[in-house]
């Protein structure tokens, strides 16, 4: 007679929890995964999917403008919000199903309740009111959107996650931060006709990526009509007779809009799940601490994704997924590798990095060289639209190890993972010297600039 | 007083010759270059750079008809050819004119005029009849579409020449050839609402490339709408009463068009340039025959680029470009690097590929792992458009180094690009493995093929 109901009891339904879940299942292992929402996660249906099928909407309003430069007349355009709405929702449904089915299909149980820690071992189900015991447990919960209680009329904001269904398209919106999902957005709701405005309390958006990047970046967005408020914060919200938002800034500016977002930062989903009973450990922003096998400081209970709040990105969960399968199952102690991650952020332009930012290098290392060029896209001579590319290249001066690339433009996230397996191999400028260009694309300045357009010594600029 | 007129003389002005010339000149050395046409050559004025421009223009009409799944209604679109035409004219023209800036200011003497070879060090020019000498004499005249004067009728049809600056957009035309000239002008007069049909004496479209792109990009174009006859060719034109061309192939096929496009191969511009004279071997194909430092059998006369027949493409032309003044001026002999070129085809979808076909690695290792993944774009989820990218990695079993990737679908260039300086550096699978997934992309799907989709052992699947 097992000791246990289940060999895994995995809390959560995103892109880590069912990982994990599908491949302990598939090696017969007896599985259970409670989700009280929605299968599929952050990702899935209310990140990373719809965030791109939002993009990809909001980018056709510039191809239809792109047109004329083409030889192409386009009639009258108009957009239909709610259209996009059902169609995302459809799609992302269809998602769900495929988790769902994927889920079944290698054996694990679905339990669509939520479900809390009563014990080490034991998890109560909301939906029976029952007990099951495990001899594992994975807490791959995710995370949500700050809610930002302290900020008077914050209740009258929105996060992404209500930003996805609006019932209406507003005219205008304020979106408070600085971070990729607020100048992601930023550039979805602009380029579908909202009036938009950022407003962010750091000297620079994107911070932590290289100031490039962010600079680049920003000079598009205010380009396109999008307003950027930097040094200043939301203080305080409230509605108007017209039923719009009054928004007073900490430097006294008075805004109207129709809607605010909140963009300020994610949370943890760790309150109520039961966490101080079972006696698991808990850092000051509610994320569960883990070592580096994912494991809690509770014996059997394990952690993973968002809510542990290493790296918040899909691919990285279902990494550590992996990893504690290849651990916990497969008797082969694997460690999530969080080192040389590229990504990307899908504003307009994108930007895609793998590696260190100039700043972070030029504090690590004596002496960089660093391969920089600015240019404007192929597709933009003709359309007369007004964009740059750049494209950096920083690299350690002392055995010419790439140290980190850097691209804003079209295509900047396709970019960015394949020159992550260059980075990740450890590549050197050489091996880029070496590279024949393909031409013409936007990459091949990447394999082309063969001199320093500067370099950094003792973290100067020379 | 120097024995010569000048150090180096560069007969043509397209990539190869006026790097050569520029690097020389802007190095201190006396340089002419002599072009009879237009600066640029076959790249700029009738290459890649128009063909990427109308690779554009044609995918315009796909963007209107993608944006009705993402909530946008688009009126009425018209397409006028003559305005392409026009913006690609005056696009090209500028380019030409950054050329001919980037000679004079690095001290390039410019020559509009043709140059023929008179003797091993001597020149005429036909803009004066007079002779100059040189100590080095280059030779990057490139190369132009076969004529195939041997086809009756074949004077009434156009080439890749022509196809840039016809008076009107037919509304129906056949382009006989396979590879990829053929393959990106079909796509091009298919995207602007030609009725186009390709014809091709092989078994599959663009011979030597991996059979999934062959046949993925061939069920892809007749998906569209564009007509492919294989294992067909054209065998006599004729002009009909009411202007149009009268085709029949040798399978008996009877085909009335607007316009016939031949795209049968690139021959060597070799032609009356005194190569007999100054004793320059040539191939039986026209083609300069040269060394690994691009020197031809005359000591003092080089040779880059098309009109060496080594590998057709600008970066080639370029490299070869600068290996020659590496070996010639810096006195570092330097041979131009043939190995593990990126290349894209421009077709739509895109192709892009680095190293080996499945069918070339089979030949040359005792066993494979092939990854292949092929999947619905994420944009084509909600415009509804029918179309599927591949994905393909030709890995070596033996030492897990990857030989090819292959790609068909959006962006594929600038994946190609970004891939070759993996492959360049000799990545494993394992080097692709360890790399994290950038979410969403196209490419993650590179990074997350963990087992083969099959295996090839003596060159048979297993």
């Amino acid at each position: 007679m097992p000791a246990f109901d289940y060999d895994l009891f995995v809390i959560g339904g995103g892109s880590g929890g069912v990982r994990s879940g599908r491949l302990a299942a598939a090696m017969g292992k007896k599985v259970a995964i409670a989700e009280e929402f929605r299968f599929g996660g952050t990702c899935v249906i209310r990140g990373c999917v719809p965030k791109k099928l939002y993009v990809y909407a909001s980018q056709f309003g510039e191809q239809f403008e792109d047109a004329a430069g083409y030889g192409w007349t386009v009639g009258e355009t108009r957009f239909d919000w709610r259209a996009l709405v059902a169609a995302k929702e459809q799609e992302i449904t269809r998602l769900e199903g495929l988790y769902r089915k994927g889920l079944d299909t290698s054996g694990a149980e679905i339990l669509d309740t939520r479900a809390v820690l009563v014990g080490p071992n034991t998890l109560r189900l909301s939906s029976t009111d029952g007990l099951v015991t495990a001899e594992r447990i994975l807490i791959a919960t995710g995370g949500h959107p700050s809610p930002h209680k302290d900020l008077p009329g914050h209740e009258l904001c929105i996060t992404s996650n209500e930003a996805f269904d609006l019932p209406e398209l507003p005219k205008s919106i304020l979106i408070a931060g600085g971070g990729y999902i607020a100048v992601e957005f930023a550039n979805i709701f602009h380029g579908l006709g909202v009036e938009t405005t950022l407003i962010y309390r750091g000297k620079e958006i994107l911070s932590r990526f290289d100031h490039d990047m962010r600079q680049g970046l920003h000079k598009a967005m205010v380009g396109k009509g999008i307003r950027i408020l930097c040094e200043d914060i939301v203080q305080e919200i409230v509605e108007g007779p017209d039923g719009r938002r009054q928004v007073r800034t900490l430097k006294g500016d008075e805004l109207v809009v129709d809607q605010v977002m909140l963009a300020l930062g994610r949370v943890p989903n760790t309150t109520d799940l039961g966490l101080e009973i079972a006696g698991v450990e808990t850092d000051q922003r509610g994320a569960i601490v883990v070592d580096e096998y994912s494991r809690t400081n509770v014996s059997g209970i394990f952690a993973i994704g968002d809510v542990t709040d290493r790296v918040q990105l899909t691919p990285v969960a279902i990494h550590e997924a992996m990893c504690f399968i290849e651990t916990e199952f497969r008797g082969r102690p694997t460690s999530p590798d969080h080192d040389l991650i590229p990504t990307a952020v899908f504003s307009q332009p994108e930007i895609g990095t793998v590696g260190m930012s100039e700043e972070a290098a030029a504090k690590a290392f004596a002496e960089l060289e660093v391969y920089r060029a600015e240019f404007r896209p192929m597709k933009a001579t003709l359309s007369g639209r007004q964009e740059r590319t750049i494209m950096k290249i920083v690299v350690n001066a002392a055995d010419r190890k790439v140290l980190g690339v850097h691209v804003l433009g079209h295509d900047a996230g396709e970019m960015a993972q394949l020159l992550g397996i260059a980075l990740k191999a450890g590549c050197t400028k050489d091996d880029f010297d070496r590279t024949m260009a393909v031409h013409p694309t936007a990459a091949e300045e990447l394999v082309t600039m063969y001199q320093p357009s500067y370099r950094i010594r003792n973290g100067e600029r020379i």
